[in-house]
This record gives structure tokens, sequence and C-alpha cells, in this order.
């Protein structure tokens, strides 16, 4: 049952798609105030746990921190970080009865989960202008679903999307990218797709290509198709202001950029230098950005990535003044400017929340100040990509995934978890954030894998690759100035031949799980909470996660670990797919085991009385073999298979 | 077996004080070499594990890492970070046999522990001039007594530093910390000590104290000995440039400060603002500067921490000079200078290694540059107090640690682990951090419980508390501007009563396992590795730690786990300390288990056969009452108690 209340006069995210006639009143449930803004309270019961937020940091269970929906470009993701790149403000109580509540708020938005006061949730924004969607349901997975259905299907991938892809921010010339695609061929190590950051373009301008360094675009990304490599180019949301670039000069005569109160185009600098932010938000502008992709896929581009769409701002013109001003006080020895005030104010230049005050969006004709809809940018930058594929490209799907994100952004594109690190605890951050995000709808997702910040160790990547597997988006991604973390970096390279084969081996059975979540508004990964609710550790267990109806996966994330505790809420069999090509499968009876995984093995757990479709090993997604596909796990069991072509039972 | 191997000129850090021949060549063991810098390169079999390095960043296994030891004041301890306050470079490779090599060198050295490529070592420095030891020995543990033998008996502390001590940077009044102890006995939470931060200072100036706020000072010491508390101010490595200051006018004077290659005294600024760092490795300004600590010790002090003494700069007089002429370049708009050289210039101001090379230290007359003994100072500072306690207050026991130190500091005070963060993970690195500190001599050891750095939760410091229950240092430490986290800044204080008073209950056990550790070089804390080198699990079980032969602990450290896994080497009991002030017993047999554990409850595990003294609560150490102390463990284990009268069996 869902119930829609009305808070003040909010703004349309279109977050719900789903018409529901609004009630009257409060929510019957907690405290809802809209003095001093709006607020909503409530007591937890020990017991009560919280899902939900989406991307967010810290547990699956979000009790005991505090949460702020405030897109940020941040990219040190530490534990007390309370802001990421995404906005997703749906959360589920979960204890003896089960309430859902989307907070469709577009600016900034406060989760105080038993952070202040253990016992005590306190939802809160500075504007008492919000829709409020209440859920009940029987259980925290039918909550899901209920809120899955009031916001719209969510984005499919392409096939071959669901292969493995290599990323460096780095890579600059054609020779970089062919080298790339040689080495992981001649290696024999799959790989599907080859990502294109910022240096791709031409002094970072949206829909160039650097003549330079790509002197036939075209029959390069012919070329690469030939090789079964989908090129994948990043889309930045700010436009390059220079004279003579025709999507600066259109954007400015149309009027699509975001202005100032005055009427003057904002200025920014992000990587082209100074920069327009097009006004997502402006129907015609999002028609007319959106519309500018096909300049990409004319010439044959099929792929995506939305990237620094918060929007990301390293300074503002207005940023910018006021630092000079500082470090010219500072150089002339003015008392009242020590250094360290220079370095604060430089500090404070990205990112500040009083450049998102200073620029306005044009929706329908009325200015709307950025930072009370801040939280929308990258989603109506993807969402135009996405409404412009549907004229473009009405009978090919489209691989698109975005950086920032708002819900009702799922409908048209997949998510990255941002600039993550090296670091261990981030593959575990990694997993748990996988359920969140499918109950806010968000399917194809993954981290950079390997860590994009920092410097790798072998034995990292592949144990983040082992959980990689089984991410919709899988992605060995690293930033530029770190240690190189293609697998043929290292040695031993048969390891990572096999641990990346695994996944082509599974996409028979991940691509159909895929399917069968998007069609059906489920979730590809659940916590243990939501499929053995009754079972107190599975429902506290927050390093393991199901997928589907048929497995579990339980990777390890410490290094040096020769394996890890796994708990069993029924019998089940191990299967581990071993360095050699082999499949080990042993049934393990319920309850807590310690299984060993060496660093080139991958470990997943089949259900009791169930079975998965296994193809053998290839090298890319269009060369995995129907024929070569048998089913592992319990004897007799059979499977509800979802291909391109339908469903069918094997 | 201990083998002394000399390369170069070594200088003579005075780490080990046995007297030990210089064997000729090199050690029989990996490749040596002295072209281009010193280095040590040896393979590692798959199984063999690398032991040492004390306070290190990652786990107790080595393995897979880079290690620079090279003291910085960094308080930023994510996982990629390879350099903490101290250098402690001694390491145990531990496989089919076991060898021990201490790198007796005052410089920067890099530990390539599989970092480059997973099976081979590398230990490396710039100047081939050191000292190599190389210990063989039948077990990891044999190694380390055989280490600690030539190392010299490790500091111990007073008895009433086993108990638990507030601090926070903020503290400022003798209003302040009244308060403090006023709320701690009125809640009847034990303490023993009260951490005094910079601010008790007179300007942030060593040896004096801020007469406004304590008009009193020695009046107020004797207050808080009434009440059963110890103060412990903290002492920092500069001392402030000052006219008419003391300890300034006399330094100079006697020419005991760091110098400039052209003789003048070079100046740095820290927290008072310019300053000059005492020349602690010349042993004439060592005694002087010891000597002070006389000042305080006269008003009835008895405990302090050594703060800031890698040594932490600021930024020096070169390095403003350069970074003010950048400023001034680019408010003239110079176009070689962008804004973010401005910002890069700011950031290199500090703790920065050209700053390294322009001081000189005095030794026995010769001038050695600051870099090439660096990781000597906070070793020296806190060696020259402890040098002057052995003469101000030969009778009694001081309690000290640091935050800088190398190898040989063990001897003179403990050490807390610096500035770490009130993240879970944290936890979790106190915990792996221990037996390495305690392998390098290093026992009366803990970390900042609640974490110094970022907001703390109630649940993280109830968790962190419960394992600094063990910790020789059990102290809660925040920083300016987090939020408050003593006790009764949340609900139901009696939790923060009962996990802190099991440390108390504890103390006739920890403290007379200390006193056996000290005094028989024996370790306090032991890896599961050490004691069941033979068990695959326990050996690579980095998560739990033994004390002393009686039991082993197994803290939780996940935000809202019920429990956590457990492995058992053998059967052993499992008692809890209740939130009631109960014990729960159970045994269980060897194997792997899952045990829930409350937040207000403190968990460990007595070995088989084994029993331990525990205590009724008590609010201070003094008012722990000998006559409430029974046997909990085994039925009949006896028990051997090292106690300030002697050793007996109970």
């Amino acid at each position: 049952m869902v119930k829609k209340f009305v808070y003040g006069t909010p703004f349309e995210t279109e977050a719900v798609v789903k018409e529901i006639p609004s009630s009257e009143g409060n929510p019957d449930y907690g405290t809802f105030s809209t003095e001093n803004g709006f607020s909503f309270t409530t007591k937890l019961a020990d017991d009560d746990m919280v899902f939900g937020l989406g991307e967010a940091n810290r547990g699956i269970n979000k009790r005991g921190f505090l949460y702020i929906s405030d897109c940020a470009d941040d990219p040190n993701h530490v534990e007390s970080k309370t802001s990421l790149y995404a906005a997703h403000n749906f959360i589920i109580i979960s204890g003896k009865t089960h309430v859902g509540f989307f907070f469709d708020y577009p600016g900034t938005l406060r989760f105080d989960i038993g952070y202040t006061t253990s016992d005590t949730m306190t939802v809160s924004c500075e504007n008492a202008d919000l829709y409020v969607y209440m859920i009940t349901g029987d259980s925290d997975l039918d909550i899901v679903k209920q809120f899955r259905g009031i916001i719209g299907r969510s984005y499919i991938a392409p096939k071959f999307a669901f292969g493995y892809g290599q990323s460096r921010w780095g890579y600059k010339t054609e020779d970089d990218f062919r080298t790339v695609v040689k080495k992981y061929r001649e290696n024999h190590v799959p790989l599907d797709m080859v990502y294109m950051d910022i240096d791709y373009m031409q002094d970072y301008k949206d829909f160039t290509v650097n003549e330079e360094r790509f002197p036939d675009f075209e029959g390069f990304v012919q070329d690469m198709k030939k090789e079964k490599i989908h090129l994948v180019p990043i889309i930045d949301a700010g436009v390059k202001v220079e004279e003579g670039y025709d999507i600066y000069e259109e954007g400015c005569e149309k009027g699509y950029f975001c202005r100032r109160e005055d009427g003057s185009y904002f200025e920014a600098t992000v990587w082209p230098g100074w920069t327009h932010f097009p006004d997502v938000l402006n129907a015609d502008a999002r028609k007319w950005f959106g519309d500018k992709y096909d300049v990409l896929v004319s010439k044959g581009i099929d792929a995506f990535w939305n990237d620094m769409n918060e929007p990301s701002i390293f300074y503002s013109q207005e940023g910018l003044a006021d630092f000079k001003e500082t470090a010219k006080k500072y150089a002339e020895g003015d008392p009242e400017v020590p250094h360290y005030m220079v370095g604060g104010k430089l500090q404070a230049l990205a990112n500040n929340h009083e450049d998102y005050k200073r620029f306005y969006h044009n929706v329908n004709g009325e200015q709307v100040r950025h930072d009370k809809v801040h939280n929308l940018f990258g989603y109506n930058m993807t969402r135009s990509a996405g409404e412009a594929f549907e004229r473009i490209s009405p009978d090919k799907r489209i691989l698109m995934f975005s950086r920032s994100s708002y819900i009702g952004m799922h409908r048209y594109g997949g998510i990255w978890t941002g600039d993550n690190c090296s670091w261990w605890s981030h593959i575990l951050l990694n997993l748990k954030m996988m359920p969140s995000l499918n109950m806010c709808g968000f399917l194809y997702t993954g981290a950079d894998l390997g860590g994009f910040g920092a410097n790798t160790t072998r034995d990292l990547l592949l144990r983040w690759l082992a959980l990689g597997v089984f991410t919709p988006l899988m992605r060995n991604h690293a930033a530029l100035g770190t240690r190189e973390q293609e697998p043929y970096q290292f040695e031993h390279i048969e390891d990572f031949r096999n641990v990346i084969g695994v996944r082509y081996r599974l996409v028979p059975y991940l691509y159909s799980e895929y399917m069968k979540a998007a069609l059906n508004d489920d979730m590809y990964f659940k916590p243990l909470a939501f499929v053995y609710p009754d079972d107190k550790l599975a429902r506290n267990t927050e390093d393991q996660l199901m997928i589907g109806n048929e497995i579990m996966i339980a990777p390890v994330y410490t290094q040096n670990a020769i394996g890890r505790y796994v708990y069993l809420p029924e019998e089940m069999m191990f299967v581990k797919f071993l360095g050699n090509g082999n499949m080990f499968q042993e049934v393990l009876p319920k309850g807590i085991h310690y299984v060993e995984v060496a660093l080139n093995e991958v470990p997943l757990f089949i259900r009791k009385g169930c079975a998965i479709p296994v193809a053998d090993f290839a090298e890319s997604v269009p060369d995995i073999k129907e024929e070569s596909i048998r089913m592992v796990g319990y004897e007799g069991a059979s499977y509800e298979r979802y291909t391109d072509d339908g469903v069918s039972r094997i």
C-alpha cells in the first residue's frame, strides 16, 4: 500500500511515474513537523533495522550514522564521510512491522539514523516542500517491489555490457587503446569494453574527439568492433566556453545554459577550463543536449559514461575573485590575513555550496536556484541522453551509467559508485552498496575494481575482481598517477584470466537474473535479511549477498586471508571455480563454516534444490557458446532462464 | 643466535644495548647489496609470513604492501598510507624456517614486502651505513625474545597507568578538568587519569602552566590526587622562541638547539609559533631538556605524554619565504604561477623533507644533518625525560609515552599510536598493531579509544573500549572540533560504567601479565600464529590476540554486528562480562564459533586448563580490593601472579 503526502509546494522531480492520489494529513507513523523546515522523527526499537539510501556509506543496515543527501564530488570515501555522489532518499524501517518512506526532495536532506541518539531517527530538510511516500507491506522485499512499481522500470543495459571492461584515466592515444586490447587478446584475458576517460576529447570538449590522437576515429571504432570491443567514451557535465565550439555557441544562442541571477551565464572551471552548465532541468535544453550524443553514436559508439555531473566545480568566477583578493592581501602583508587563510580559501574553492546558490535553472519558465534542486543534475544529464537514445537508437540498447544520480535516473542508466580507492575496505563497501542500490531501482551498478585512487596490489585486484564477477557493471578503473593495474601488469596472468573468465562462464545466469530483476521490479542483489528474515544471524550478516533465487556470494575482502567465514542459513552447495578452470563442489550443512579460497579462485554457494547455467570460458560476450551451457548445482533442479528471446525453463 | 653485520659507518642509535661482536661478510640469507645505497632482497615462499615493523599500517602479517620507516605527523591513517609516526625496523620471516632482521638505520628505510612482486621482499635505504642484526631461532617467539634481549628491558609504567584515562584536545581551564572528574565520579565510571592537551600551557610553552587558567596549579594537582586522579600533561618537541622565556634563553645560551648549516638556530612553526628544536641527540642538551620535566614533577605531576616529536613542522622560515614569493607572484598575475601552484606550495609547507635537510644535530662534536637521523628524534626526546626521571625520581615510576619512536625508546616509555579516527576499521588496526609493537619492545601501548579525528558514535566508542580494556594504555581521546566523547555524553551511562569497569576487574591479571612480559622479554600480546604455529587457520587469524598464557581476545569491530566469528585453536572457556555485572561462562570446543556480544559486554576466552584472577568493580586502581580477587576459569587451575611485591602462585 503506497500513500502519498504533500508538504508545501514540492518541486516535480519526476522520480515517481505512477499517479497516486494524495492523502490528507501526515503518515500515521512517527512525528512529522513543518516548523523550521521539515522533519520526520521516529523511535527505533532495539532490533529495528533501517535499509535503503542506495549509494551511501557504511553498512546495509544504516543504523548508527548520519547520511546527508547532497551529491558531492569528494573522492575520499573514508568511514566518516556523510555524502557521496548520489541522493537516494528511500528507506525501509524493518522490525516487527515493515514500512518504507521515500522523501522526494531535490535539495539537501539529512538522515540521522540513531547517530545523535541511538534509538531515534530523524529525517530533515530546510524547506517543507516535498512529497513523502509511505509504503506498508508484508516484508522488506514487498515494500521494495511496491516502491519500484511507482518509480518505473529500471534501465536494461545491452548484453555486451555484462562482459568485463578495462579503464584508466591516462589512456590518451588510439595506440594506447589498441595496446590495451592487444595485450588482453594475446593473453587471452576476456574483454568486451575499453573506457575512454577525458583525454580522448579535444581540450575536454564534450562530443569532440582529438583528431591528432585519433586521426580516423570511425575507422578505429570499427576496428575495435572487429575485435569485439566496445569503446565507452566519457561525457562531462560542463561545456567549454570557447568561441567557435559549436556546442558552446548553440547553447549560448538558445539560452540553454544555467544563468546567474542577472541573466548572464554562470561560469565554473572544470577539466576544460571555464565552462557553462547545460540546463538539463529545462526540457528543451535537455532535449538539445541529449541529441548531441548522436555525434558519437553516429560514429559507431554505443556506450557512454557521464561524469562530473554533481555538478563538480573546481572554482567559479566569484570564488576565484575572492581567493585572489585574499592572496593579494596576504602578499601585501595584511596582518588580518595569515597564510592559512589563503589555504582555507583555496580549499574552499572546489564544490562550494555558495556556488550552488549562484546559478539558476529555467524550469517551465520559472527560475529555480540550483541549490534547491542540486541533487537532480546528474539524473537529468543522464536522462537527456536516455531520452535522446529512444529517438536516436530506438531498436538498440545503449550502455550508459552516471556518477551522480537521484531516484528516477534508474530508468535511463546505471551508475558506478565513483572515485573509490585501492583499499580492502572498499571491496566490502562495494558489496554493501549493491543491494541498497537495487532497493532504489539502480540495477546496472558496480565499483571501480582494483580501486581508483591510491596504488593497488595484485592480491587486492584479484579479490576485488572475484566480487566484480557478480556485479552487473564489471570494470577495472584507476586514476592517473596510480600504479598501473591492468591484469598484464602483474605476474601469473593466468590467475586473472581465470577469475575474469568466471564472469563469462556465469553471464548466461547473471544476465538472466538481471533481466528478471528489471522486468519484475525485483532485486538482483538481496541482503540475507530479505531472504531469511526470521534467522537472526542471517539478518545480521552484511558481508554475504543473495543473487536471484539461486545463489549466495561471500567474497574474500581481507589481505593475506586464506579464506573467510560464511554463514549458511540453509544447506547449500559450495562451488569454487578453481585456478585450473575446474570446479570444486561440496554440499555444506546449514550453519557457520570457514571456507578456504585461494587468490585465483571464485567462490559461490548454490541454494538447496537449485541449479544455475554455467557456460565454458569465452573471451567476449558474443563468444559465449550457448551449446556449452550446462547446469551446475543440485541434481534434477531446473532454472527459469530469461534471455533476449524470452523465458524458458532449463 | 644473533649475528651483527656492519655496513659502512653506521650512526650509533643505541637501540641495541648488548655488546655483540661483528661478523664478517653478509648474512647467509637472501642477497645483500651496497651498490646504490643498501638493499636486502629475498624470495618469499607462498606460505611465508612476515611479522614485525611495530607501529605500521595493515595486518599482523605484513606481506603484500610497502612500508616506509619515516616518522611522519600525518593523521589520515587510511589503508594506503606507508608511513606512520614510528620507525621500528625489526622483521621476522616466518615459514619453514624462522629468521629475524633488525636494520639499525636512523634515516628513511623502505620495506617492500611483496608489494612490487608478490614473492619478493626488498629492504632498502639511501646510504649503506647501518648495522644489520640477523637472528635465527626455533620459533617466531624465540626470535622476538632474543631480539628483546639485545635491545634492553622494556619500560614499566606505574600501576595507576593500568587504569583508564580521559583526554580531549579542548579542555582548557582547571574547571574543565574538574568537571570531567566530577562527572566521572558522580556517574561512578572508573577513572585514574585525566590528560592535559596543549591548552594547559602558557602560549604552548613547554614546562609552563597558564596561570590564569590554573591560578594554583599545585593545589589543583593535590586536589586531583585526593580524587585519585593523576594529571598527565603533554610536552611538545618545539621550544617557543620568546625573549624572557627561560627554557628558550637557556637553550640559546648553552647552544642546545638544532642549528642550520651556518650555525644559526633553525626556526620552525609548531603550536607555539616559531620554535627551536632541542638537540636531543646531543647528550648534554638531552640531559638539560630532560631535567626540565622536574618543573612539573616538583609540582606533583607523575605522568607525561610527549607529542609532535617526529618532529612535526607546520612550516620553516625557508618554506614560508618560498610560499610568500609564490603568493606574491600569483597576486601580481604572473602567468607562470597559477592558483593551484599557490595551493601546492601551501600544502608542501608542513612536514616537508626539505626542512629536515636544513638543520643539524651536534653528536659528540660532529654536525649530523637531521634527515640522516630523522627517526631518532622522538626516541631521544623521550629518552631525555626517561634518563632524567632516573635522577629526579629514582624510587617512583613515572608514566610516560610518546608519539614518535624508534626501537630503543621502548626502554624509556610507551607509545600511543597517534592521531587515528573514529572509524570502525581503526579498532581493528589498533588490535593488529599491538603484537607487532610488542615484538619491537613496546609494551605500554594503546590507541585513542573512540577515535581522535572525525565524529564518534556511541556504539563505536563502546566496542573500542571493549578492546581498550586489554591494552596497557587505555585512553579515550578526541580532537578539538569533533563530537564530545566522554561516556557521560551518551545515553545509558551504565553501559560505559560496565565496560570500563571490566578493565578494573582485570587489572590484577593484566598488570601481572605486563610485568611478566617486561621482566622476561616476552610479549604481552601475541598473534595466534606465535602460539599455534602448526594450526593453519590460527596462523592466519588476525582479528584475535593471545594475552599472556591464559587468555585470547576477540573484540567486535563491526557496526551493528550482534557478535562475531571466533576461531578456537583448542577448547576454551568463553567468558562474557555482562551488562549487569555478572559473568557468563561456557566451555566451547576447538573450532569455529559465532558468539553473540552485546554493546555493553566484554568477551574473552580462557585457555583450556587455565584460570585468571578477577577482582570486583572499582572506580580507581588503588580502590581495587585484593580480597575481592577470585579465580575465573577452569576448575583447579592455578596462576602465577606478578605483583610489585614479587611472584606468587594463586
